[in-house]
């Protein structure tokens, strides 16, 4: 067993790890590694408000709870203030053409959840693909501590070309225009993926 | 080591993949494929909605959130209407005798996120199951894209007989009755899980 | 191959499952093992309700939503009712000084979805370590069954010193105070994980 190489260990890993399929309709790897990601890519999430712009036909996203109106007037605080969206994502920074018709879309909530400004949010959302190039959704939670420079979501599944995709958005607010629209950039890197 | 066979790579795989465990008071193995699931089941999800319907008695959920008034008016849009559940969930399509006691609920959110109709929805939710078949919970969350015939949600995690479990649970809209009651069907299938 | 032996496989087993890392600034290697946790803790989550107390200066988090009034008078029932939180979390069960500056923090939501009383309720939030000792975040999700003595929820993910944690969180119900103070030991347990 001295013999047992090296060698021979990666030729395991590699069957282990990544076992050839043809699930799914598509011949791939599924890859699983933890010290560089299987698969990233860059994308900006648009967020226009309904409620904060009042213009219905622009917005892409809605104020839909907030807590009552005591604790807004004694703070002029957003904590509690919830948002549902179904925003455009896009590979550059520019707004798309058609706000509602974009290839790949984020779909969710967010809330603020600090009493000071900036106010920290937490998000939950899927990023829902749906181009020649990806099908699928990815599925993702986590805390935007706005006074961090770069915060981290994690990506907690995904379906479609990310079945059962796992890893880490790194986010950083990218643009602002008061409350009625934020850019954020999504460096989104997957560590369990078919590739 | 050209006699190292491929069966003996089967048995490494076996031995690292599948471990078995008498952790959690029971003898069994956790699996990892993703090219068969190592469980599946189909259950249906009932819904019944209050607020829509007028009828507390029978409800299983509630709206809970909407976006103000303005935007409803100018929409007719469910967008941003947010759905609070705890709903039966059964292997059958009947609804169950009693809406309020059975071995398997939902317990979760949803809420439209789609100015057109049919809108999208988004969900998020634990399914509780408390029989002699089953204890324990799957945790779910994903984009329910209406204007596919059938989309998923991700299986994030599990807890007792479902510990550490992750999957993909296909849904699709089977019967619906105006705003007062929808069925979806949910197709669950898990390919990390204890067997 | 008669000669391979059990610990050539555990050999195989630590190379595969553990590989050493300097990804991410440190020198670590990533655990997976279902049969005992890969790192502990236990935390308590103190949350100290606005709206139900009506005390906003000591309030972390608020009531943002709730059913329409009908199915509140119909049902005394707390059923739907949403709450947002940016809560403290202290290693013992004390109170921490100060409630809105603490190194670790629970970012997130609950809501209460049965209609009798105790009522379940369902969280999704993120742990937000910033101390000496940890920095980054857990992301859980999962059914608050009170009925239970301790339940669990998913830890779906985490970022970075948690980069990639699942685990599972038992929780139970430590101490309350009317509807406006409850505290929650929450037994955190990774199963995959940095060490």
């Amino acid at each position: 067993m001295a013999t047992w190489s090296k060698a021979s260990l990666i030729v395991a890993a590699i069957f282990l790890l990544g076992s050839a399929s043809v699930a799914h309709g598509r011949s791939r790897r599924f890859i699983r590694s933890y010290d560089e990601p299987c698969k990233e890519m860059t994308l900006y999430f648009h967020d226009i408000i309904y409620d904060f712009s009042n213009s219905t036909s622009n917005s892409t996203s809605a104020v839909v709870a907030k807590p009552t109106a005591l604790l807004q007037s004694m703070n002029t605080s957003v904590f509690g203030t919830m948002v549902v969206f179904n925003d455009p994502m896009t590979e550059g920074k520019a707004l798309p053409p058609s706000l509602e018709e974009t290839t790949v879309r984020a779909q969710g909530l967010y809330f603020y959840n600090k009493k000071q400004s900036p106010a920290d949010a937490w998000f939950a959302f899927s990023i829902v693909f749906n181009s020649t190039a990806h099908r699928g959704t990815l599925n993702l939670m986590g805390a935007d501590l706005v006074s961090e420079t770069t915060r981290d979501f994690s990506v907690v599944g995904g379906t479609g070309d990310f079945f059962m995709a796992r890893g880490v958005a790194s986010v950083c607010g990218d643009a602002v225009e008061g409350f009625t629209y934020f850019r954020l950039q999504m460096d989104i890197k997957l560590y369990e993926c078919y590739v």
